[in-house]
């Protein structure tokens, strides 16, 4: 069997941990190396009781250092790590022939100048840019070029919730590009493993909010790619909200039909019956999150709403899973040529 | 002290249960009858042991029938029945001379068309639609109209988190009254005290959904008032989210601006400022349900999206308060000419 | 690779559901029948929509009938049934050349009037008490006899979590028999996907409390196991709590020390360290629920209160996992002569 | 109407906010002083949102100087803070003629070695000790004694319920006060106002475990006090657990029998019944959290366990409430000469 030597980098926080989870279950990944600076020298199983006794868990944290990640005969990395300075160990991992999969929006925006508007700070390695593949396999043509990426940067949480349930209607013409509106709720693990008061339990839980508003960082990549379905570009309203679950993140999509509302059914069908992890729940059927957590899944219903002349679009995915780590080992499994679905059929 | 005799009718559930409770502390209330099918017979401390050795937790739950309702002394009565069955007693109470706070649907419409639309069924007594106010005591003219009146229709929850935002903006001319897209997250209460698996604690928990979609029954209450608000007939989309809480709602509200943005605050100041139930958060500011809980207070924060030209409003209350029980309290006290805030300084 | 044909007789519940979400991730095991009285004629899927587009998940529930059930070609058939109607299934599949794993509490006890005077029925098929084995393959020689069994009794979730903590204490008779006091905590799943509207979200969340006191059902094979492992019959105090969480239970046993207290890690490592689903947190390191949800490792820390003369035990598991589904499956593997952990490396 | 003038010294942790919601509401206590290092110079409703528009939420927290707290006019000091920093205002505060009421636990132990041997350090005011009543009104002859105090140590959460279910038990003599076993459950909230990731939604979510095993602090006071009812040291087994509730404890306790089982309602009934904020449940009915959240009451269940010989004792009371902030308030009323109940009404 086929096995691919593979390393985490940045294995500290939920996104990390999920990604753990994943490749020590994987069947034809082998966890040769996990780095934090935070854990350097401990293993993965005293800083993560959840996978004590689990087979590769008497693996030991070492510095996040290119070198060491080279040494350790590592063949494709993730990249767990701060926005900026994923650019970083993007840079030198490539240099050292790993293929990379980063999973911060260092490598999301084809245009630099976007990175600064929404980031607020110079791209770290705007050289990479045109190189990086924007890691949604389902997008027309994608899966092939992640086949052959050397580096692919993985999508946000939110935008995936949103890119994929629109993509198919933009490009039918079915929509105005112009008039998207978004909703979206998210777990309390999108905000990281965090020692924010404002995410502890009893600051969160019982709590329902918006926040980021109006212009949330994830709004630069989903634009971007919606203006590529749309062949034009495209300016939308997203308002983010913070709900008390663990992980799950279900979007509401609200746009104004400008074609046939009965081809709605039939453009996603076409888009998606054959992709293993969009589910389609069909007409006025909406998304529910705890249908996809630890999985790879998303789910997408919609509805007609013949008073406003609006379609709305729900989906579901988890923020950690489809939205981030499972995703991440989607675009791991094409890269390595391995069957797109290795290692992630979890129920 | 003025005591006024009080009935809650149909007192077994969320609703009724959060009624007893600001009665039973309201020093101007005297609660002489509480009625359910279901308990007859039984005392209240013994239904809600949270109510035990509480004063007034030795009454009885009696059967619900106008003539012991008329027995009891009450002087005003809250209906928390289902719609259809609350117009028959409302009907029966205010011909034996009892003032009625009914908070099921039966009478917040004026057009017992739209009432039939929405609630599949004729309207079961079309001849008090005419005399019924609808208890928004913040919207202009209102509280007056409360205080001379017989029978007030409580707003439902989602209506009052959408309804106050929105006034003021469109009375002002400054948004396209065409433009509305609502998404509103609810707490689980909102489904009553239900035996319905879906609502169980495995099954709401780490789940996040839409559901009623595209035309949820409180759209006709919502619309009607933001047509007053507009002068002009209103159709907008809105889209309910059921979310792991208690209580609470929370709503963003998105419209596109047609007038100045800079006039929001102002506009907004000017409408609430004064009034004792509503907390303006200010621009870049979401509301947070938990801020709100338990109160009969409204808080409203907002932000203008310049890239999309759209006025984003965050609203959150209490479902069972400011969206039910403590709202019907606040007509209560302006019916029996008490203080708009007796029995309502809840923190 | 070796595929055992097996079905999962009332698979509608949450312990049935677990057990389709860890047989259609099995390596080994096809699952070839799926009963349910309720939902007959519908998909895995259509019941489950976590399920939907796993393989598998296009079978078809069909009625629990011993002959339809042998007509799918079943070799091992797991029951998921209320106690009671588990025996009816049992006789009938065993006669049909069916090996059964029960999760019932029908063939847990020995003893049929201790069955008698807990469960207060008679038993159902007491012929076959003395054929069953308690399926908890950590129990010295209970392994090979799974092994070799047709009828495997499959352990409730609080006794799971009780008892492995303590055998090996009294097996070396470090602690008195006679003076355990236990007090658990389980997640609403426990009890069952229910409709009372008591493990409803709002009145589960924000809830805790004993419950089935003093005098807990479980209480029957917890005290039989302990008396094997004491070799004398053994009573003690057991109370079970609700807390708002979905699956985990949480056990604290308090006994009085008769032995010598630094015996008791080695006591415990001799015991388990090679048994891979259990994992000896070591002293004073109490078990968190949160590390085991969704496995099957039951977690084990201890701690001794020299001020009281009393070892405390602190065990974690899932009671869906290790305490029923999960554990289920490790039986299955022995019967099936797989590798005990087959199915089971879920992180 | 008497009005106290009242300060809360250290207002910016979960206590310290529960007794500002309450002193907020309460009819006979004027708010003049909230302190805060931290929050120096904002406002009380910038700080708390939840109170903003409420009367006296335009107080501004001012640094905890004894001085300035003297110049506020405070007859009555309650003191949120760290043990060890609580006793120093205390002694200032006397000192200025103010009436202290310390929710730390610097007062709490009659023995300054006890609170040496528990706490770790020196007591910083041992001269204060036997002057402080342990606030804690339903015990014998101690409403007198607050009555009269300059100076109550108000007590622990654990403690309270804990101490009130069994100190009747003992008095009578109807249990081995050498064979206590308790296990009791608390909400997040207990850890405080924590931005430790501990307590962050994600790690206290589907989390329930024990902690600060074997010899809790709290442990010193409740055996003091268990100490004086049964007139003989007694030595206990405690356990507390973290549970995932904002706020809540839930205590089982179990006992040896030493007299008559049959007088245990009756000597419970003796001692509470007249007790305003205890509500005995009866047998074989365990309390339940949820039934006294936000409120001064404490809920106590009991049961008889023939088969060990054993009594269980179930209480519930809020950690922040009976078990912190609201009983504190009860000793106010007593020290202000207030009735028992003014401001405690909340339900």
């Amino acid at each position: 069997m086929q096995m691919i030597k593979t390393a985490v980098v940045g294995a500290s926080g939920y996104t990390g941990m999920e990604l753990l989870r994943l490749l020590l279950m994987h069947p034809n990944a082998q966890l040769c190396c996990v780095t934090s600076r935070q854990y350097a020298g401990e293993s993965l199983a005293s800083v993560f009781p959840r996978f004590a006794k689990a087979d590769g868990s008497a693996l030991t944290f070492i510095q996040p250092e290119a070198k060491l990640i080279k040494d350790s005969g590592a063949e494709i990395a993730f990249l767990a790590l701060p926005h900026g300075v994923a650019a970083e160990y993007a840079t030198a991992l490539l240099e050292l022939g790993i293929k990379v999969i980063d999973l911060s929006a260092d490598f999301r925006l084809n245009d630099q100048q976007v990175y600064e508007e929404f980031y607020g700070t110079p791209h770290p390695a705007p050289e990479l840019l045109q190189q990086a593949v924007y890691g949604m396999p389902e997008l027309q043509g994608r899966s092939e070029a992640i086949r052959e990426a050397q580096l692919v940067a993985s999508p946000g949480c939110y935008p995936t919730s949103i890119i994929l349930p629109l993509v198919p209607l933009l490009e039918a013409g079915l929509i105005d590009p112009q008039s998207i509106v978004t909703c979206s709720m998210s777990g309390v693990s999108g905000a990281g493993k965090s020692s924010n008061v404002l995410f502890s339990f009893c600051e969160a839980n019982e709590s329902v909010r918006a926040y980021s508003v109006p212009k949330h960082r994830h709004l630069s990549e989903i634009e971007q790619e919606l203006g590529i379905a749309a062949g034009t570009p495209v300016t939308m309203s997203f308002t983010p909200h913070l709900v008390p679950t663990h992980n799950g993140i279900c979007t509401t999509t609200s746009a104004l039909l400008t074609g046939d509302a009965s081809k709605i059914s039939e453009v996603l069908e076409k888009a998606y019956a054959d992709k293993p992890f969009v589910r389609l729940l069909g007409e006025n059927n909406p998304a529910d999150t705890k249908n996809v957590t630890r999985t790879n899944f998303i789910d997408i219903g919609w509805a007609v709403d013949q008073r406003t002349g609006r379609v709305l679009l729900y989906s579901a995915e988890d923020n950690l899973g489809k939205g981030a780590a499972s995703q991440a080992v989607q675009s791991f499994n094409l890269m390595a040529g391995l069957e797109e679905q290795a290692g992630l059929h979890n129920l």
